[in-house]
This record gives C-alpha cells, structure tokens and sequence, in this order.
C-alpha cells in the first residue's frame, strides 16, 4: 500500500496530487471499518514508536493522533512544551534531535512558526507530520475535511465550496483551499475585509466581500474559528460585529445549495462566528469531521510508516 | 455480571441501592486478586478506551483510574484542561462531543462545577463515572470507603461512623454519608459551624457541635481534608484554631470504640486535620484506601462496560 | 542476572563497585540490540508498572525511561507535579506512599532537593532509580556516559576526562567524577573560579583554573549546561564572559588528544558553552549519549526488577 504514496512526509497539502489524496481517502475510509468493530484494535504498526511534539495547545488534533496511533498498535511518545527542555531555552533543532535519539519511527509537530515541519522534516530521517504550522498549513485537518465531504457528496467536481472567517490567518483554510481545489471543487472565501487576502494571494479561491454571494448555491460551508486568543482585545471587527456581518445563521445559509453540508474545525465560538441555532442544522457534520480526523490520521501513519520501510 | 448492576452511568450514591452496592463491592473485592498477581494484568477489557477528562487538579484519582484500566487492559486518553481546547474557550458540551467522537468506551470526569457529569450523561451515549464534582459527590471514593470498611469490620450494620470537619463543602462527605447509611451503617458528623450543614440537609445524619460526641463509641472515623485553595487566606476557623477544636488527635480518638478505624480521602494536612502522632495509629487505614480505590474503579469500569455491552 | 547486581536502588554512584558499573554497561550494550531490531519490543517486563515522578521539568530523561520501560514492555504511571496534589500542599511522602500504594514496581524519581530519593527509598518498599536530585547526583546521566566512552574507547584505564563548567553545582559532575574515576580513568575539572570546589571536595578530580590545561591531551572533554534558569539575571561571569573565557571551540578542543570524545549532557546553550562551529567536531557525541540513554535505563530497569524478584 506504501508504494501507493511516494511521499516521505505530509508537510503540506502543495506537493500532493489528486491521486496521492485519493489514496489516502480511500485508506481511510477503509480503516473506519476497524473504528467500528467491538474492538477497535489491529496489529498492523505493533512496535512502532510516534513521537508527539506539540508546542501550541491542542486537545482534539493530539487526541485524534494519539487514538489513530493505538488503533493501529503504535506506541507514542509525548513531549508537550510545557514542563519540558523548552523551558530551559534548548533550540527547536536539538529538542527534535533529542527526541529522534530515543528511536521513535515517526514525528508528529504542532508549532506556532510556520515551516517548522518543513525545517525539522530536512534535518531528521524519519517521516514528520505536520499538525499544523504557524498561519501556514493543516494539511491533516483538510484532508478529514475532505473525507466527510467525499462520505456525505460523493464526489468533488463541481462542488461549490465557501470558507468564511480570518482566511489571511487561517492555516485551516490554506490547507482547504488547496485540497478542494485539486479535486476539482471551486472554493469562494469571505470574511472581514482586515481578515481577507487579495486574488492573487489566495491560492486560487474566489475572493468576495459578502459573505451572502460566498455562501450563494454553495455545498459546503465551512466557518472558521476566530481565533481569539490571537487577536487579544483588539479584534476589528469587534466579536459583536462579527457576529453580525460574517456569523452563519440559518437566514444566511438559507442560500446555500438543497443539502448543503455546515462544517468547522473546532474549537467553536457559538453565537461569534456559528449562531447557536445552528446546532441542530440538518448538515451540519461537525463531529464527523472528528471522527474522520481519527480515520485520517490512521491512513497517514499507515501510508508514511509503510513508505519508509519499503 | 453486568445484568446485576442496573446503572448506566455512576454520577452518584443516591440511585444506588444496597444491592447495587454490594455488587461493586463484591466484584472488587473478587478483583483485588488480580492486583496480587506477580504480574496484575487481565485482558478483560482489551480495546476498550477509557477517557478521563480532568478538569481540576488530581494525582490520586486520576492515577488510580489509569491503573485499574490498564490492570484490566483498557486504554486510556488523558484529556487535561490545561494546554487544551479549554484554554481557546470552548464550552464543557463541545469539548465532551468531540472527545466522544474520537470513539471512547467510556468518560470519568472531574469538574469543579456540580451536576457536570450528569449534564454530561445526559448528552452522549456512552457511560460516564463521576470522578467529583464540586461540592456535590465523589462516588467512588466513598465506594472504596465502604470497601475498606468492609474488609475490616465485616458489615455495616450497627457501626457508627463519624465524619469530622468541612461536612458542608465536601462531595467526600455527601457521598460518604449517603453509603453508609444505604448498607446500615449510622453517621455522625461534626465540623466548625459554619462549615456543617443543618439537620435537615444533612443527608440523614446526626449533625453535632462538639467533635467528642461525634467520636464517641465510633467505630470508624473519617477525617476531611481541609480545603486549604478554596478557602486561601480568609479560613475561619484559621488553622491553628481548626487543629486546636477539630483536628484528630490521640485523645479525641481514644473516645471511639475499641479497634477504630481512622480514615482521610488524602491529601492530608497533618498538624491540622490530623496530628502527627496519628501517622502510626493502630486502626490507621488510609493507605488501604488507596489500594482499595484501584480495585472499587475496576470494578466500575467492569460493571459499566459489560452493562454497555448487553 | 539479576544476582549480579546487589543493588536495590540505583541513588548515586558511590556504593557501586567497578564490577556493579561494568555489570550495568554490558546489559546495556547487549541491550541495544533490541533498539536496533524492526520492532523493537521484547515482553522482558510485561505487567510490571514503573511510576515517573518528576518534581522538576525534564525532557530528556523523563521520556528516555518511558521509551526503556515501553520496549521491554513494562507500563508507566506518570506523575507530574504539576496539576498534582502538590499544587494542593501535600508532603512529598505522602505523595509518595500514595503513588506507592496503587502498585508500581519501581519508582523513577527527580527532584530539586538533594537527598530526596534516598529519602523515599528509605520509606518505600520498591526499587527507586534516582533521575536527578538538587546539587548531588545524576547517576544514570554518569552510567550512559560510561557506555559513550567505552563504546569509542574500548576501555577507561588511563584516559584523560576533562569536565568543564559549574563544577560545584552540577549534579552530572558529580556523578561522572565518580564513575569514571572507579573505572580507571582520571578527571580533570575546569571552570570559573565561583564555580569551582576546593580540590578537597572535588571527588578525587584534579581542579585546575584554566580551561586548555584541563583539555590538553583529555580524551574525553564534556561541557556542563550553564543552568540560566538557576543563575537568573546575577549570572557572573556573564555569558559573553563565560563564552569567552570557558566556552569550548575548536581553538581550545585542538590541545586534546587525537580523536578526543566531545560530550553534553543537553540540552545545549549554543555559543556559551559551546561554539555553533562545534557542531560537526569529528568527536561530537551527543546523540549518542541521548541513544545510550535508553539502553542503559532498560539495563538498570531489569537489573533492579529482576533483582527485587529474586
């Protein structure tokens, strides 16, 4: 099945084609027939050794890493920044170093720079995975973002995708983006004018100022977080105007195509950028994507792991 | 076994009935010949996943329920509030869906706000175990009472059973007051006075001033912790007047009944709830409640899991 | 093999005999034949449970024992001190004892006072491995920097080690004089003046002022960590005054012997104790003091075990 996925590590969604995303989607989907099974546990990677490396907070991604591990038998190794060499001023390079030294065969790295992936994935000689860099990528998030569309669609072509929120800052949306649109979706984004990156910069997708005309005849709707943490006190638009002018609600998708999917990466605002209404909104598929996150990460230990034995 | 015990969830002692307690208290005490073992590990449990989400501070607790998982062959996914998802600000319910997405067998939660767990029960289709919340209850813990009880005494019915100190604060004393009497046991409690509840919120226990009376003729008494974070710099009694009129001593303990057991849910204060010279007192059981905690959360683990199953 | 070591605990270097050294060094090594397999896991210590306790922030040694203790299949119970009952003011033995009574077999300790495993390990009835106490030792940092040289060198008789840095207050110091002192090998120690012991409390190295009389001819130079986080803002000298004067570089490591080991014990301060350029220094064997790491923890778990069983 390695030979099927000629890359040594997922740093970012650029370098993959549509067949090498196909086969991870459908690796996955083949997996979650073990996610349903009385006992969730196959051999297949016993011995092998994950090392988590998270330097940014994070429940779900790790979480999903580390049950994708032990599905599949693998043990893992966690190194959280915090109570760790970091504290002590050791550089990014000799903590991975380090870590690579205790034999694990795979790293998995959440940093809050972007290209840290790419930086580490140059210097150690194991697969490295990137959980989501700076404002860069997230590419394992786009690819169970693909997954529940691909379960739930059928299929990409034609597809009319819109991304609303902080698209500039969004490694969500870089990773999407790209994805949806080697598949042959057609991506529109939207958010507040401060938040959006001009045409040129936005890898393709169709940049509009209304979030109504992104939303128009879409199939998906994705809503990212505002990230509040990041934008402290400052935030412009205020959340209040936020939730006014670029919050989804059911007036706003009612505009949206017959069966239209509503999906978010988590952790959600509810009332800043989803109305609370929209809960029990009939495609709303929010925690399929977690559940496909686990499946996802399963086939990409599967693919790397099996590729760098070969 | 899992048709004797006719319980979802356990969120607290009050739906439980003698019987139902003795059924946990008999499968534990059946399971404590596991943990004898030269090497204590079933496979009872294989591919099961627990997931303890922790929203306060624990070691004891949280140590003891990963032991009895892994004792029976669980898995464990460690959520902690810190370096989590909480930290962006998402609520209780969004946090408990998506780690429930991830396909766990069962959640134990600790969280400082009473009625959590419930809440929680309420909202996803897999066991939880209440592992305290706030100043309500912490079943287990009084089930590992019950048992240490049991291993020494024999039965419950008949033995008086004093409770000394912040009765009215504590999820220890609610639950333990409540158990106690379920199996025949009668409980006192005393405390300062504004920390023990009136009569009639008392849970059925004789409430009283002065903590002699409570010792007297009693053949177990349980000393609480005294919530040194909750009640910082503004504690009345201060501690030295705490030591003086509630802590322990060998004195105040030569009133109770011959053989006596002194227990404390830990971490304890000593030279405030308990004097020093206590640390070797003959009926001093309070490590055998620890050890008595892997096996009553075993038990839980047991009972629930197999109950899920039918 | 166990009756080859006739040790309980492993709390510092003094009480072992060269044979005890020489004893944990050839496990070790043969050892590391099972981290070079394909998966690499034997079911040496299946059921038995170690328990971390690290009371001090650490990355290295914390996940070096998980991954010994996972690939001879042993589970790991960690405790940290943070999100702890520490944070709730309980006594370090009680801690203990609690950890204790849920059933490891052994327990890893770090800690900022000097002593304090010796101290658990009076109270407890299970092995203790000290992981590193206050100012005094570091013995399992020694015992992987033994299987380092031995590795390169082939034999301890006569070589030359020097040791540069905070002499006084490095719990590594003092473990590596020790044991490569009772293998044969002699030691030379170096370092500003306000760091240096007076010969008499240097454990038998030879003191000297200056850094190129310490590294002439040395086989072995191994710089210490300037500890920034304990010297705080008052560090004298200053960095640029430790760099300068005691830093090593290239200029300084070519008065030692022909093909001389350069070692650390991480993580590293680039460009104050040593200069970047000495980053691809023919004898820089840092990683492998980190891959040594593991087989000798794994040596150290089976032998103490192994001996508690006997």
């Amino acid at each position: 099945m390695g030979v099927d996925f000629p890359h040594r590590h997922l740093l970012e969604i650029g370098p993959l084609s549509p067949e090498d995303l196909w086969t991870v989607l459908k690796t996955a989907r083949n997996l979650k027939e073990v996610l349903r099974r009385p006992i969730p546990k196959v051999p297949t990677l016993r011995g092998k050794v994950v090392a988590h490396l998270f330097f940014e907070p994070s429940t779900r991604t790790r979480l999903s890493f580390e049950r994708a591990a032990k599905v599949l038998s693998a043990e893992v190794l966690n190194f959280s920044a915090r109570g760790s060499s970091l504290e002590k001023g050791e550089n990014l390079l000799d903590t991975i170093k380090n870590v690579a030294a205790m034999g694990p065969d795979l790293l998995v790295i959440r940093h809050p720079a972007s290209g840290a992936p790419h930086f580490v994935a140059r210097k150690i000689g194991i697969p490295v995975i990137n959980a989501g860099d700076g404002f860069h990528e997230h590419p394992t998030q786009a690819l169970l973002d693909l997954l529940t569309v691909w379960e739930r669609k059928g299929d990409f072509q034609g597809l009319k995708v819109a991304i609303i929120g902080d698209i500039r800052h969004s490694r969500v949306a870089h990773s999407d983006i790209l994805a949806f649109r080697k598949l042959g979706a057609e991506v529109w984004v939207s958010g507040p004018g401060t938040m959006l990156p001009p045409e040129r910069e936005a890898l393709g997708a169709r940049v509009v100022r209304r979030v109504e005309e992104a939303v128009e005849g879409a199939d998906v709707v994705m809503a990212l977080r505002v990230q509040k943490e990041r934008h402290g006190r400052s935030l412009f638009p205020s959340w209040h105007e936020y939730s006014r002018f670029f919050g989804l609600n059911r007036r706003v998708l009612s505009r949206a195509a017959e069966g239209a999917l509503l999906m978010h990466p988590g952790p959600i605002n509810w009332g800043v950028e989803l109305a609370p209404e929209l809960e029990d909104f009939p495609g709303q598929v929010i925690l399929e994507q977690v559940e496909n996150g686990v499946a996802v990460r399963m086939a990409l230990l599967l693919l790397l792991l099996k590729a760098a034995e070969a």
